[in-house]
């Protein structure tokens, strides 16, 4: 049986969520066929019986599951016999510690970086919600305020970067010679950058394009999307 | 047979290496017995006909490994019916990324803070070497000179400790439900910084000593040891 995932996407049909993105990694991964229901930020609650806020959401036949780690914890307890996302629990445990570091040292400066273009690329009955819920988060900063100067904070983000750099010098993927949740978690983050982002965050002999291309390429292209440049 | 274990010390005998420290831990998880030959630093090069440069060194029988990391890989290799320090490839190249992050983000800031210290904790014999040595990547700085004003490096440092926090905010280790590799190298640096480091790094209240006690109390108090206190 198909399953269903919902999809935040942007105006112009690009998928937006870097959590969601995990979650297309994660079920290429376990051989899962789904398919993509594309939804615009106001829609999401009202998805599911209004059951939920946020994506990624997906329905297997009766059951709903909402947030990425509760999903990919799903996947792997209802298909025990596909290929696993995590091979022990300590692995899993690592990978949550690599999302916390991700999240904070990674997300949190590409969204500093791309608010504005997320908002610009959002659908149009979109944008309202976006900026109001966004500039509820900044401190009395509209998008525009919190923005400016973006430019300077690529270099910080160029440096909080080196610790998957060094990983990556001595394997070809995250997870060691085959990709893992952690490399799907960080791809989907530079897929969302992606989508909006017109300042490309990577220098063009970045060896963490060599990673990006290799990612984008598993599962039949799955990350080989339209997107902006990534690397300039 | 008991594994000889060379370890870094300082003239208060206190063992000093971050690197020998996550060797400790891993014998220990292994239920290998060891025993420690403690060394100065200028003693390394003239062990084991001279083969080496830096410690953890062991010798098993009549195999001499060098490298923290060749000396895990080692171990789990030899050992394979002992406790395993790697459950999976995929925990062990997520061990890698973590050391990477702890060796650029952490144990750097650390160095940052307490070089000085290291060096005033050396046996008299290895102060000039230590000196020499670390002046040397410090561009043209004394140590004295590198060390000026590091209270304003512990805030970076408490700052870049957040994905830690994160990670085991839901869990006892950074292992998840036990402690893994990445605990021990983690565990190390405090140890490190506990045996020389005359300036507190952590807040009292910071959850991370909570984590620190029990990870000091594995193993039947490996890292109970007199040191400096790590908060105030």
């Amino acid at each position: 049986m198909t399953i269903r995932l919902y999809d935040l996407v942007a105006a112009n049909g690009r998928a937006l969520s870097p959590f969601v993105w995990r979650i297309k990694f994660a079920l290429a991964h376990k051989t899962l066929d789904f398919e993509t229901v594309p939804v615009g930020f106001t829609e999401i609650p009202k998805l599911c019986d209004s059951k939920y806020k946020t994506v990624p959401i997906i329905e297997d036949g009766d059951t709903t599951v909402c947030d990425s780690w509760a999903i990919a914890d799903y996947l792997d307890a209802t298909y025990p016999d596909n290929p696993k996302l995590f091979s022990s629990p300590q692995e899993r445990a690592m990978c949550r510690f690599f999302d916390s570091w991700y999240g904070l040292e990674i997300m949190n400066r590409m969204f500093s970086i791309n608010v504005l273009d997320i908002h610009n690329h959002a659908r149009e009955e979109d944008q309202p919600y976006f900026r109001k819920s966004r500039e509820a988060r900044l401190g009395g900063k509209t998008l525009e305020q919190f923005v400016e100067g973006r430019e300077a904070r690529i270099p910080e983000l160029d440096r909080a970067l080196r610790p998957m750099r060094a990983a990556l010098a001595s394997a070809p993927f995250l997870g060691g010679d085959r990709p893992n949740y952690a490399d799907y978690i960080a791809l989907g983050g530079f897929l969302w950058v992606g989508a909006i982002c017109t300042t490309p965050l990577l220098a063009t002999d970045d060896k963490l394009n060599e990673w990006l291309d290799r990612g984008f390429s598993l599962y039949n292209n799955l990350g080989k999307v339209d997107r902006y440049p990534l690397s300039a």
